[in-house]
């Protein structure tokens, strides 16, 4: 067991050594970085098109993708006009979060001065990829109505790790009992990070999202 | 690299060792196990609220609730007069999925000689339980509609492991653009498992899930 931590420990090392040379690429080319976190079907790659389309006056995003298996959300964001790459993450064992080797491999594959945002959509999974700094500057999680008004308390340290938060689907909130006060309580014990309510299939409640990072500093910040 | 290949391959053979004592105190006590896997809010806990009740004439449910904090899903199937008892994965450093000491543990708290069939509710994650064997009998991968139809191609390796699949929350069907035709489609890329479309919420479709779970033989068969 002592030898496992070790052996854990010694990966997130690695992991965060690399992970400052990613943010350091980002800060030099003046890119913010958001790792977007949420459980398989929330809705983020849904989310990523409206943000794409809404920032595209003001600012210019790039994404990264991962997934286990497919290369269809990279797909679903290269159709919006968006520069795209995708991670299988089944090329390197299934692996169930991102890393940040995986994400300097896909960095050499955007050309970082054409982008203003860089949103890195990590693995579908509400609990491994908190574990792993990716060099990003934010980080979201993207929950959605569906999934019901009792995730922050059932992943706790995943939202706690939160710079923003996303409900994504409140279209879908006349079909459930979900409560977004309830939500928003359990957020509350263990994050300030503000809380965006919204539909990535309507489009509603985009707004305060999009200000959210357009008001974020970019860039030579490290 | 092959450090931390060698140290996981440890892991999952005494993981393995346990498991098997596992099944055996299940044949012995000739009670049924089921391994339930999926995502945050597809609705494991509610889809075993139902069976519970429907099951209950014939055959007598147990159940094992995974989650990393709270004890609200175990408290939600004792309401239901089943026996229940819940692991808090925080206690264990937030593992993301269940193994077999952990239900070892958690057997010593059930009479099992009380119980035809034992439900297992992993954590809430379509990955990482997938590789963790339980001692259980079948492995059951729990979906839902407004997760998407992409699912299986996008988590091919937990659904291939699958021994019966459920899409709940069939009622959102008329607010989403899930097709359960392209989900079958996936899901026979990568397996023959019986698939069950049915609604926790109002009880639509349990039948057939239910018939094949009474249809399973149990104990002694290992």
């Amino acid at each position: 067991m002592t030898m496992r931590v070790e052996v854990v420990e010694r990966v997130l090392r690695a992991n965060d050594a690399l992970a400052e040379e990613v943010r350091a690429a980002l800060d030099a080319a003046g890119v913010l970085a958001l790792n977007l976190i949420g459980s398989p079907g929330s809705g983020k790659t849904a989310v990523l098109e409206r943000t794409a389309a809404l920032l595209r006056p003001r600012l210019r995003l790039g994404v990264i993708e991962g997934d286990i298996a497919t290369t269809r959300d990279a797909e679903r964001l290269a159709r919006c006009g968006v520069p795209a790459v995708q991670i299988e993450t089944r090329l390197v064992g299934n692996a169930c979060h991102l890393d940040a080797h995986l994400v300097r491999t896909a960095l050499t594959r955007l050309a970082l001065t054409d982008l203003d945002v860089l949103a890195i959509e990590n693995v579908g999974n509400l609990v491994c990829p908190a574990a792993y700094y990716l060099g990003e500057h934010l980080r979201v999680v993207v929950a959605s109505v569906p999934e019901g008004d009792d995730k922050p308390w059932k992943y706790p340290s995943t939202f706690a790790r939160a710079d923003a938060v996303i409900v994504n689907k409140i279209d879908l909130l006349p079909f459930t009992n979900f409560s977004m006060e309830t939500f928003a309580e359990g957020l509350r014990q263990v994050t300030q990070a503000p809380l965006f309510a919204l539909s990535a299939s309507t489009g509603d409640g985009l707004n305060p999202w999009i200000e959210w990072i357009a008001g974020q500093p970019r860039g030579h910040r490290s």
